[in-house]
């Protein structure tokens, strides 16, 4: 579908380059680039549309003036653009470019010798000392010549030089100008190559809304459909929320069907959990029969760009023991000594109702090609966001493969890691290419953790690799502090996660403070993994407006839009977080203060010497309540309520 | 001479192992290796006999049981050796091994899947759980027949597996010992390799002692002579130094040789400077006639020897006017319009006596080749460091180049770099192998300086390419703080050097306290570069006795005979230093202090909880006057007289 597995050209190998004609080269050091991935391993990340600064060291032997230049081309293009790169100090030099468009990006660093500068230099230190710099005149004519030859600038400069003998003519201001034109360039060095992946600004800033579709009906015990979905996506739009996430809606397998509470016997009507992918009727590339047809899942999908929204879709790699594959390709499915496929396990745990396919079976390449046709599959049904389930129990080649061929036919096309594990490994997965990872932040609850969590995401190189989405729960994780229903807690987190992460979720239930748990664990009980929900939307003490709250605040604040922007102030309460975030202009930003305790209570919030945009903070503009405070002694004293609000966010004024 | 120009292969390429044929690998990650200088591109330096530790973070996807090796071999052998890495946490795993002998070599990190762990591991984690494990025992006996075929042991175990059906065989201690012999390792990645240079103990610790030959006649007026050097290599080498380094021996051009105090015109007995390289009777392989013959150097080598000292020569890249190479090889040398050579200029200051080789001649790689061979011709002659001039005005990837070629042949060769200049060009000819070199601690003069620049000098990755030998003095820098001659001050400058740095020297005069300055200028009045010098050895108010107990206890303690192994203690005084070096096994605890003013005071110098090989320090034993002195309250009441004596150097007690 997508054509054969291609090998694409390896762009990330750090190289020195020296021809092998050429022992002398190279002769500068470009070193300590950034942004730059372990070595050029693996890409940045940026926004198609926004700069990028590159910086690092440039120097070669000797006294001789040197000029550097940053050069970038989209991957597949053959042209480079360039653009200047200026000196400042230690050996340091800086540069821009903009990658316009979404795709994979690669940009060097070129550095040669200013042969006309080192001479200019020269002879104006010579002749500034009183030595006769004839012979270095006739030295820059020839050096000129050789440089310019049929430039009609520096040619008639020469011919007046020759004319007259006067050497002033040949380091004049506009000639040295003009010497930039030449395309010599002696000594010529070019760094390693680093990759840089520039995504859709959705990357950046985006506001998620999981929901099971076949748990939107109306009716209480009919199973929900793709238009019971598309009846729900205004109200969901009008709270701000412009991700519709889906979990999977392909056909169910009824061989090991799990029943109510992921028991191993289902019951006739147990509809069994939706990751246990495919059935007769179909696979991956599939739609279950009860949700409505493919036609149906496209209107939804168009209801929602209708309403600013995308569709995002959820991808487990793993297969019910009815899937299609298993009787199309027997040959990616290990079989045991019994002659049995072995299930899923994770010893002595058993997911008895799924399989996985062997990413190390011999046909694995066509394995490859299949999945890599899913997603295709998807994205030409208009789906341009996927989350993928558990991408670390699965090769990492194989995602950093995937994901460039996809965007090799549709850079628009963003992934989301569902991957809770270790910490070097879920950055690995977002390093290889992932847009966005899910994070630790359900289980970073104190003050502390938080703040030392969010130093760790906005840090470099983190910041340039990993974009943290921040759910508060998801339909497997209920966390213990949420437990209990508090609905300021509720609140809390959901601004902490909407106002410290410009990535963020919930997962439907949680605007109705939804906190039943299997007893003793951090899981719902009579969870919609393994039977159909019913719930009323608008049920008294519902959030959700306060999460429409927080979504327009986010859509109205730039500042709010990115998450390495993150400042943390000072607030002498240890159940208090306050933090800054500010747009790159200067021109919006924001102040918060979320509360992780109950009592109400003053408190001062420190500002210091803050500025922003090189002026002081001088008020704030309470964005809910609409009051104005002036800054007094470098901060201001504040009142929170979490009872009635958990969360304070002022405009810093100047 | 030493053959051809070879182009060595290019082993310090930063390469993802992923083969054309097969998309799937490499399964593993293995990243922040240390140590590793600039993703692999430099050498990290290390001692032959010494223990280089390893660490990287290695994993994979899934829940297999992984395991890990370092494999390291010399360049040029085809042999590697290997040995076990074991995990710590965090996916983060050591290794070590030893490079026996001098010389480059490369170290890789390679990680697979243990295929029979991971099996073991589920079907235990089964049996706990009650589960039957029937086929998955049939499992492990078809992978423990398939990677151990031939294997006395495990074929015994299987055999007995099959009469019994007792899975138990199969996970015996013993039998998961034996599985360790298996070389098949499933999904097999190697990191990119690391070369390593390692140098003899000299590299690490050396006291140099730096001579002008021509000034060591005990006759004033009359030109010294290599004999005269050998005269006084006894006293030098009781003194404990251990590098007699002499400036350069060649002979001196006559066109445009300078006069006393740099002047432009000689007098007939002007000496001329010995960095005018060359005149008709030989160039840079040449000994000047006055001091002798090559046979007069080579007894002077050998008397070193004899003293368990080395020479030391000075290679100065640039030839007088008079320099046989000028005639012999012309094209090395660039002609200016008005068909002169160019001399050596910084402008507008200028070099009349020297002119500089053209390293980007078109016949440039036979100067290289001639370079090379220079170094080599001394090498014959017993010589093996070489203190290098001004190497940062000389393309770098010529020394890299050519201390590869040179230790392709020798690998005991020394290389210092003596470039004072920038302080990234500085460390880059360290990185790409320059044994030792000179540095900036001759302007280091107060504590806070000191203690900054003695912290980037021994943090990671400095310590491991930057080897600082600090000069007190050279020919060239006689510091301002040094011009007023105060005996104490010229001691303390001394003890700062030997105890911070294991690598130190000190040039000929310094004993004497020789101090007078060019008026305004950090250099030596009638400068020994251009006449020729007699000094009185045993000149009253001398501190070579002094020179001498720090040498001796140099020697005596293995703490001060690295650098990296440096930790400041606290001491409130600002112009006190104080600090503290123990030797790896922790045998060994130097803890010194030193006086930057002249006052006799006491002062409290601080242990707190400091420890050495675990044990808390409870006395120090003062080494120069053997005191005995008990800690309390976590530190020591001292007192020091920097008239008396600025240093005071302790052996910790425990």
């Amino acid at each position: 579908m997508g054509g054969p597995l291609s090998m694409r050209p390896r762009t990330f190998i750090q190289k020195v380059e020296r021809s092998p004609d050429d022992p002398t080269g190279p002769r500068f050091c470009i070193e300590d680039i950034f942004p730059c991935i372990d070595g050029g391993r693996y890409a940045v990340k940026r926004i198609a549309g926004e700069p990028v600064e590159v910086w690092a060291d440039i120097f070669r032997d000797g006294h001789d003036q040197i000029a550097a230049a940053l050069r970038w081309r989209r991957d597949g293009e053959t042209r480079w653009h360039s653009a200047p790169m200026v000196f400042h100090s230690n050996d340091r030099w800086s540069g821009s470019f903009t990658p316009t468009e979404p795709g994979w990006y690669v940009f060097e660093i070129e550095a040669w010798t200013d042969a006309y500068a080192s001479w200019r230099k020269a002879i104006l230190l010579k002749q500034q000392a009183g030595q006769d710099v004839g012979v270095d005149a006739e030295e820059g004519a020839a050096l000129i010549a050789e440089m310019m030859a049929g430039d009609g600038e520096a040619e008639a400069a020469l011919e007046n030089f020759r004319a007259t003998g006067d050497p002033a003519l040949l380091t004049a201001d506009a000639l040295a100008d003009a010497m930039r034109r030449s395309d010599m360039r002696p000594d010529l060095t070019r760094s390693i190559p680093i990759p840089l992946l520039a995504e859709r600004e959705r990357a950046r800033f985006s506001s998620w809304y999981e929901m099971v579709p076949r748990s939107q009906s109306p009716v209480p015990g009919r199973h929900g459909t793709f238009d019971d979905c598309i009846k729900r996506v205004p109200e969901i739009a009008a709270l701000g929320f412009d991700v519709l996430y889906l979990t999977p809606i392909h056909p169910i397998g009824k061989t090991n069907r799990k029943g109510k509470n992921n028991s191993l016997r289902a019951g006739p009507d147990d509809p069994g959990s939706f990751y246990a992918v495919g059935d007769a009727s179909g696979g991956h590339d599939a739609v279950h029969s009860e949700l409505g047809t493919i036609e149906d899942f496209r209107r939804l999908v168009e209801a929602c760009k209708a309403h600013n929204m995308e569709v995002a879709l959820d991808i487990a790699v793993q297969c019910s023991p009815d899937h299609p594959w298993l009787k199309e390709h027997p040959q990616w499915f290990k079989r045991r000594p019994d002659g049995s496929i072995k299930y899923a396990e994770n010893p002595p745990k058993k997911y008895e109702d799924i399989v996985n396919p062997d990413f190390n079976a011999p046909d694995r390449i066509a394995l490859w090609l299949a999945l890599r046709d899913v997603i295709l599959f998807w994205v030409r049904q208009g789906v341009e966001i996927f989350r993928i389930d558990n991408p670390h129990t699965k090769p990492l080649p194989f995602w950093e493969w995937l994901i460039r061929e996809v965007h090799s036919q549709n850079p628009n096309v963003i992934f989301l890691a569902e991957a809770f594990t270790r910490p070097k490994l879920m950055k690995a997965l977002a390093k290889l290419g992932f847009t966005q990872s899910y994070t630790y932040f359900t289980w970073r609850t104190t003050k502390a953790e938080v703040q030392e969590y969010l130093s760790e995401l906005s840090r470099y190189p983190e910041r340039d690799y990993f974009r943290p989405n921040f759910f508060v729960t998801t339909p497997d994780i209920l966390p213990v502090q949420l437990q209990k229903g508090e609905p300021w807690l509720f609140k809390a987190r959901a601004a902490l996660a909407a106002l410290l992460s410009s990535n963020y979720g919930i997962y439907n239930g949680f605007e109705l403070i939804e906190h039943e748990p299997i007893p003793g664990r951090e899981e719902y009980i009579n969870s919609e993994k393994y039977e159909l929900k019913h719930r009323d939307w608008n049920k008294a003490g519902n959030i959700a407006s306060y999460l429409g709250t927080l979504n327009r605040l986010r859509h109205e604040n730039s500042a709010l839009q990115q998450t390495a922007n993150l400042r943390f102030l000072g607030v002498e309460d240890s159940n208090l977080i306050a933090f800054l975030k500010q747009s790159a202009d200067g021109a919006n930003a924001i102040a918060s203060v979320v509360a992780l305790s109950r009592e109400a209570r003053e408190f001062w919030l420190h500002f210091g010497d803050l500025t922003v945009a090189g002026k002081p903070v001088r008020a704030l503009a309470d964005l809910k309540g609409g009051q104005r405070h002036m800054l007094e002694w470098g901060g201001v004293r504040l009142r929170i309520d979490p009872g009635v609000d958990p969360a304070l966010i002022f405009r810093c004024e100047t």
